[in-house]
């Protein structure tokens, strides 16, 4: 190992080469910025977004899997590389269950709509509304910004809504939408959610297409022009910064004019910068939520269920789980996956195992009841990805927002989270890495 | 460097060189345990315990400062060490300052109490009343532990109040006592708090004594009998773990049968395990708070305020400032102490002392308004130590408080924060070392 060491002078070091990470280096390498270097803990690049080899069908992919039609970073980049774009089978409104019941939501309830439905079609119309005031570029100046952030979207729920349907079905919306407890998520965090990233229209805008070859393609790609810059199994554990920036490896120093940090805020948190970062950008890093959903595959020797479901998309709130169809268009085999709570973490694969196929065959009686082959991933149990998506409790935003997209010195930020453009999604992940590199740009320049 | 590497193999290996690491190790050392070692990543050990020189007075407290009198681990610690105590100068209530009128809170207000003295009383009361269902050992089986847990104690505040004041002073209350924004910090874990530490009889209990020699003594005393056991300067980088424990330093790689992480939860975050902890001790480390207190000095030439002011303890809602006279009984000098809230970490010195000066000439007139030194302690700042103390966000005590005080194979946890009596205290922080090494010992022998 020592003889592997190499200290070098660079440009940029990014450090993370996830789908923002590679991004950025992509951004840099195109502006012809090519003295640059990404630091990647772990054996392979892709962050959130990867591929799993799979003997029948050829891969699966474990991270992010859809792409919309206003995703426009991401479908350009995408173009640009050459990965080319399929329809996805989302196609319908998200189909609700609830104690064995399942419901579709409709924005405009009829006359002859249940109360519960008319309270849902209420209340996230409210929502809806009071998004609209929030600024993109700076939720922290939302009118009410202090109010709205000091209580949950749960407490929020609960003070608007009169039916205990309407709540549950909030409560799934948040919990899918956000992959955050309604209780312990900011309600202003949410309503910036919808404003920056369209949350209850995520049927409509979020998964109209698919990346041939898997999401893992555009990093791939990326991989493929960067060459030996793309250093693998090389964990950062401390930036030293002031006139340069210096990163220490265990396969040596790095020494660079700028660094980018394209990491998740709560995995930079496992870094040492010396010194210390300024207490908001401490705070953002260390608070900022890690709610680790389960992702589970059923893989069916066909889609049994084709012609008699009505949606992709289906929430349980019985079992708290989530499932779509991602079946090929061929039907040469079905698919579904689905997404567990972070509790699911605590019971064990077999007990998952069962929940998954009970969900499942709730929805689509015998067709689900027996699939070929189980297997999931539990992003808690990543060793260099804490987690899938995330959210913000109560007080972080107005507290501690400014530091989102704010350089420490000569250290830029990316990643989905602090994108002000479909936060949490890989297009967010690809339009922050950018505006990083940008920032960076500009200086140079 | 590279000369200094030593490999070693120890019976137990502690991991933070503070009060609860020490006290650990000490308890271990006692009952005969010689092979174990202490990875303090600071050059200097005593964590949230340490003395500062200073050329006048010799030196000054910069972190745990007073012990109450059921402080019964602390005390004995002490007194095991040879560390005398002394008299505390907290002997008053409370005093609150709000709009510049300051009030003694009074538990049982006579009739001619205002309005809002008389709403604090029951507020504080139904709070008192709470908090005794709260079992120490498990406070996720409160009853209504869910519901308590699910809203933020602000939350709570607001619909049992009806006075401003009576929300300010609450609020004020929460501050000082938990170091967390009331609608930052869940119901529960304040219950649990007052339950565990007697949160708001806090000037009764746990201000009593100081030591002699200020409270890093403690730790001083335990590394001269453990000799070049503790290893300054020596970060733990990562732990692996399975039969046996391997913690990598750049020191070096120590094999250890156990290992006691001794820390601040949010700061074991830092540490890489591998495997990944199980999802819960990963939700606990990442989602405790971070309220990180600036504590600041005001050094004068006498205790000019003595025999004028009425207590030793003042609250300020308009600066949010907490001050404490720790003058010396002889009055040679003349030393307040007091504490800002985490947003005054984004103002400059100048300001903070600015601020400082105007909250103690509020207090005392003319008396404080000009020291002679103005110093102070930002533990956001501090390059091992992420914060001084902390509380939790909604939701985390019943989804994860079972990770508390659980081992994760053999990996056992210290630190103040898990203390099922005194929690945040010092003594909370010598009952958790003190914990971890009898379950410990029980495996050894």
């Amino acid at each position: 190992m020592i003889s592997d060491r190499q200290n070098i002078q660079v440009s940029v070091a990014i450090v993370g080469g996830g789908l923002s990470g590679m991004s950025a280096a992509w951004e840099l390498y195109q502006a012809g910025i090519d003295s640059l270097v990404v630091l990647e803990a772990n054996d392979r690049i892709g962050g959130r977004t990867f591929n799993q080899l799979h003997p029948k069908i050829g891969y699966v992919e474990m991270g992010g899997t859809w792409v919309g039609r206003t995703q426009t970073a991401v479908l350009d980049l995408a173009r640009q590389l050459g990965v080319a774009t399929k329809q996805g089978k989302v196609d319908g409104a998200t189909i609700y269950g609830y104690q064995g019941i399942w419901t579709m939501h409709e924005d405009n309830p009829s006359e002859s709509a249940t109360p519960a439905q008319k309270d849902f079609a209420q209340v996230m119309a409210k929502f809806e509304q009071l998004s609209q005031n929030v600024p993109l570029d700076a939720p922290w100046n939302t009118p009410n910004a202090e109010t709205l952030d000091s209580i949950s979207a749960g407490e929020w729920i609960d003070r608007n809504t009169e039916t205990i349907e309407a709540r549950a079905w909030m409560a799934g919306s948040i919990r899918q939408g956000i992959a955050g407890d309604p209780h312990q998520v900011s309600m202003l965090f949410v309503l910036y959610f919808m404003a920056n990233a369209g949350f209850f229209d995520l049927r409509e805008t979020a998964e109209d297409y698919r990346l041939v070859g898997g999401s893992h393609s555009l990093t791939l790609k990326i991989a493929e022009h960067l060459g030996d810059r793309v250093w693998l199994n090389t964990r950062v554990r401390e930036i030293s910064h002031g006139d340069r920036v210096r990163l220490v490896t265990k396969r040596g120093v790095i020494q660079a004019d700028y660094a980018i940090v394209a990491m998740m805020p709560k995995d930079a948190g496992k870094i040492h910068f010396d010194p210390p970062l300024p207490a908001i950008h401490q705070q953002l890093i260390s608070e900022w939520q890690q709610m680790s959903w389960i992702k589970f595959f059923c893989l069916y020797p066909r889609p049994l269920w084709w012609g008699k479901a009505a949606s992709g998309h289906y929430y349980s709130m019985d079992t708290e789980a989530e499932v779509f169809d991602v079946s090929p268009d061929d039907g040469s085999y079905g698919l579904l996956i689905g997404f567990f709570e972070p509790k699911y973490s605590n019971l064990s694969e077999v007990e998952r195992r069962k929940c998954a196929i009970q969900t499942v065959t709730d929805m689509f009686g015998i067709a689900g009841a027996a699939p070929e082959e189980y297997f999931e991933i539990d992003y808690t149990q990543q060793s260099w990805t804490s987690g899938c998506v995330a959210a913000l409790p109560p007080g972080l935003l107005t507290q501690a927002g400014a530091a989102l997209n704010e350089p420490v010195g000569r250290i830029y930020w990316a990643g989905t989270e602090r994108s002000t453009r479909w936060i949490n999604y890989m297009d967010g992940a690809v339009r922050s890495g950018q505006h990083a590199a940008r920032q960076i740009l500009e200086q140079l320049i």
